[in-house]
């Protein structure tokens, strides 16, 4: 039934040998560790942005700030699902990139935002209550602490969506932050 | 090269008829309808539990919140990522389905919840301010508006994520919702 | 702005301590290693029913080849795209769990198998070309040696679909398998 | 404890007006509609390829064979799974885009193939079994036939799996062709 004889001499020495090549393996998955980098690399921004502030003024927070949504949030690939912090009322969600913009380095009247970066943050660290993570896509949950340039502490409660790209970047396409409840 | 007889015979009436079956398709993707849908059937659960809650006392509202918790939202397959609106402190995150079933009906004092589910909520309705797709996972966030019994009107920032489940069910895996920023 | 006395008092333990608890991951992807045993775990499978038929003769067989199917293969969830390698004409795709059956132990007029796992297979091993992973679901391409109880070897080139499910086992959604083409 | 008033003074026109504009939808999933075009573009690209061998020689035809590879297959972001119809042995899969462009036009001595684009082929048409989509990938599995300038039908067993990648363009990643079975 089957041609044998060509199959035996064909892989016989594989078998035989039993010496397997590593297979070259396409894995399109987030990975915890993705993710924690992710993470990690929006606190040092957020910390960068307050820092060209203070050195560099205006201008230059805000050419890092769109260098930092060029790079960590998914804007040019589609609408981003984003409540920041301290934005309420008819733009409490920032969809566009203008808008994240705008809430991080304020100087637009469209959204009357103060500058969210722009707050001397110097130190920064999370703690994760939970993370889910579905192929390209991974959830975080958990509080964000940040320590401004005189030692204040905030902390917020944050919800993370990051979706890897076909260049293996991660883009975060959901961001959800707001202050803890006050009873 | 080919046995072109064979195929030219098993095939030949394929090509000259033209009609071809339509191919069974499974498909896992979740659909913007089915979001649509599962958003609604949050609502319509928590006005259900706020008038079981109104004739039948807490144990049939806390009886009705874990056939919820057990339908609607992902805790029998792992963590969920929950930050109810009014949760704080040590609890602000019900990973657990004691966490939220404690959230939403109380009567639990590891947590200190007064039930979110029995404040007599009597009408509900949601607007997305964006939707992401992708695959089997839909994350959603807007506001959702609640009028309770005595006809105050409450809205929150809420942000979901569903995962269609292998019978096709969406649960929730994802919940962030919080008060609305007050400048 | 912020209430940072509440947010002080709350989590400047956290802060100060640096001891942050692992948070737990829901992580629905599929790995390597778990494709790698489900390989393995197939080529197990067919000896077991070849000796089953050696030893318990076609009852026990079929039996063991059902409990593999349900096991192994994503029929219960929907069609599955299955071209057995022996397999040709009216019946060349196995779509439902019927048709698969009759390919591995025969015994179903309809589709006139002889049945493939009753050739008394021995030993078996794989190849793997490439693996390509995306989600829950991987994809694999190489080489599948068998070799039957007269020592005989046979070579088909196989790709297989694997999808992950919500229990987190491997089920085949996609087997594709055909004789090396003869020139 | 709510600060209703903000609130209600902020959605209350929501709420009368009744007037819900559609949110922003980003999808990332593939749909059947993008699979069948897709499946009807390589044959398209295949008949391209042969006519433009055709009229313009064997350089024009590498020409359209390499610009169908770049835009249809998925080689540029790694390894693609493709065990072509005629290929066997050591050059049986296809894994870098080198081997794939040998397979269609010939001319590489590595491979050794005649190049099964240049084989005149004229019409084609495919008749899915079945087709399986998770999330932004998509299998389909089923015969594709072929009649070349003689008016000789040749009918293949094919399974492709399909990429959509991040511009919303299929890219495939998995193509398993054979001839069918001869018994």
């Amino acid at each position: 039934m089957f041609n044998k004889k060509t199959i035996f001499l064909g892989f016989a020495s594989v078998l035989l040998a039993g010496t397997v090549v590593a297979a070259p393996v396409h894995n399109t998955n987030i990975t915890e560790e993705e993710v924690r980098k992710a993470q990690e690399a929006w606190g040092a921004a957020l910390i960068q942005i307050s820092q060209d502030y203070s050195e560099g003024g205006l201008a230059k927070a805000k050419e890092t700030a769109e260098a930092v949504l060029n790079q960590a949030y998914g804007y040019a690939q589609g609408p981003v699902l984003f409540k920041p912090t301290l934005a309420t009322g008819e733009t409490t969600f920032r969809i566009t990139q203008e808008g994240a913009l705008a809430y991080f380095v304020g100087d637009n009247p469209e959204f009357g935002d103060s500058g969210f970066a722009l707050k001397g943050w110097r130190e920064y660290s999370f703690e994760n209550a939970a993370v889910y993570i579905n192929g390209d896509l991974a959830l975080t949950m958990g509080h964000v602490h940040l320590i401004n340039a005189a030692g204040e502490k905030t902390t917020v409660d944050k919800t993370w969506g990051f979706k890897k790209d076909d260049q293996g970047d991660l883009r975060i396409v959901l961001h959800h932050s707001s202050l803890p409840y006050s009873k």
